[in-house]
């Protein structure tokens, strides 16, 4: 197939305001060292939908979105190593980087000091405008493509790509494990996996959401302790109570609050991006040597890593598998949080 | 002379807005486990201006402050053993701490969860309002007074305790020294202490003040770069280098410039507290896991640490000795930053 540029079903946004539609994205040749992916299930991202909206930038339209890519390699480049036919891999939300930075040397290829090229609306480094996952096939450079446990379903597979990866590089980082208190803002996607892989990694997890309607499942994901936000006392019960927080909430949250959870050196850490500026009150830094830190995605190998340690804990997200022609539909849900916990399309509705 | 309520000479202020004047203060009884001291110099911190003139909370007056000291130890209690008349000392931000806390238990006094017991303004454990330095003598429990070296002259070690430890703690905790970029915000009391310490750690430092105005000093003082935050072209030029930023400047800031400043995992760590929550860009923290902390002075221990290190490092403050009729004068001149780079009250000139 090397030297023909493929035409693949796909779902695009063609502005920012009408809904996705079927449409053809073109991929490039397999070259030497890529890998074609046959697309088996995307996940959707609070992303996909802040990008597609024009909400965070200019967009190339017509653009397909999805950065939680899970299929089967179907054909490898002649230099390929990394992977074979009949793979099962993902990919997440890079496609290629600098790889000559200090930051892509050290395998954090996510703080390439060049910015590292994004699954969707990105160009890259041969001038092309990335697509993403909403779509039967994929052609991407083997060193951005993960290998997918056999323990890990395809569809469970996908959202630990993006809302996966988010949550276990700062847990990793930060330290989160026995002995360690952490507390996750948010039950959404992203908070339900820091929920998941934080109590894997054996630490003391306590969710705090706006209410306590999730409790159930939060427990059972593993927390240990649930508090709602809404409830003023929870502030004062938790003061100087958490070695780490992971935040997965993109809405503006009173900093002065949850700063005020953290004990002795502890670290508040957003993975969710409001898009205003957080006012953050210095004395509540200074009380207990705090820090309000920012983590984004994971490098390569560490989303490797990842997937091996959900692998090996069984932590999977909870999925609602929805059809190619649901999507508009599922976006409206996700943005009034209704769906647990993540929607993944069933790509085979594409083909 | 146990017994017996010592009445001194001080400087205190009687309300938010009238110079301060001559006075006395009562110290209390020389307990089993105090020490008396009689006071040689006291720094001028801009806290004590701010606290006198009721911009950081209701004051009671009259109130003397000061709380950097250093003197000569002229009795001790029964108990005592770690001073013994004689002895250089000092006493820095705090005279008191719970002690059972796992922060006091640990060394750091200065995150007492109870809250540590201030030197001035603050109720002391026995019930009395704490009486800062700005007077003779001062009575201090034990476990609060430092060790002044033979190397450091009297009026250089008074800025050691608040202007240095609140400098030095920081530096040491995200380990600033050799091979460690550390760029140090504001060229005032605190932040030409900064950049000395920084120096002697073995860290690579560069100062970023208003103008070049105070350069030949930076550089003095062990700086190897020196640039204006005036010329916007600093920002662009220094993306993405420090390690390590200590800001020592109250004024609010642009917190996306400043953040842009650090490298993959650099920490920003404010030491100046600006009245109002800084807006922090949430997007400048992702960029490259960035940090933004929080650090107030240091503990017990780690003060005689810092007393040690500047003592062989030959580390000192620059100093302007003023007599204590020219505290008004001064006051004013710290907050047109007419000052290089500490005033300290000659206390001889209150007896």
């Amino acid at each position: 197939m090397e030297g023909i540029i493929l035409t693949v079903n796909a779902i695009a946004a063609t502005s920012a305001t009408d809904p996705l539609v079927r449409a053809t994205v073109e991929r490039r040749d397999v070259g030497p060292r890529d890998v074609l992916i046959e697309i088996r299930y995307a996940g959707i991202c609070h992303s996909d939908i802040h990008t597609v909206r024009g909400e965070w930038g200019k967009v190339p339209y017509p653009l397909t979105v999805g950065h939680e890519i899970v299929g089967v390699v179907t054909e490898v480049g002649a230099e390929v190593t990394r992977h074979a036919v009949g793979d099962r891999v993902g990919v997440g939300c890079m496609v290629n980087s600098c790889r000559e930075c200090e930051n892509c040397k050290a395998g954090l290829e996510q703080y390439c000091t060049g910015g590292n090229v994004g699954t969707y609306a990105s160009v890259d480094r041969d001038g092309t405008v990335t697509q993403g996952g909403y779509s039967t096939h994929v052609v991407v450079d083997q060193d951005f493509v993960l290998r997918v446990p056999e323990a890990i379903r395809y569809e469970a597979a996908a959202p630990l790509l993006c809302a996966g990866i988010t949550t276990y590089s700062p847990l990793a980082h930060w330290n989160a494990g026995p002995g360690k208190k952490v507390a996750v803002v948010g039950m959404g996607g992203l908070g339900h996996m820091a929920v998941k892989i934080a109590a894997a990694m054996g630490a003391e997890v306590t969710v705090l959401s706006q209410t306590l309607g999730k409790k159930d499942d939060g427990l059972a994901f593993g927390a240990q302790h649930y508090y709602a936000t809404s409830d003023e006392s929870t502030f004062e019960t938790l003061k100087n109570s958490f070695d780490l927080i992971i935040n997965t909430v993109s809405a503006p949250i009173d900093m002065r609050a949850y700063l005020g959870l953290l004990r002795l050196d502890g670290t508040m850490v957003s993975v969710g991006a409001p898009p205003e500026p957080l006012p953050v009150p210095v004395f509540a830094l200074f009380g207990q040597r705090r820090s309000f830190a920012g983590s984004s995605i994971g490098g390569i190998a560490e989303t490797q890593e990842m997937l091996d340690f959900c692998a090996e804990h069984n932590v999977a997200p909870e999925v609602e598998v929805i059809s190619a022609d649901a999507v508009n539909e599922a976006y409206e849900r996700v943005l009034k949080s209704d769906v647990r916990y993540r929607f993944v399309i069933d790509v085979d509705t594409l083909r």
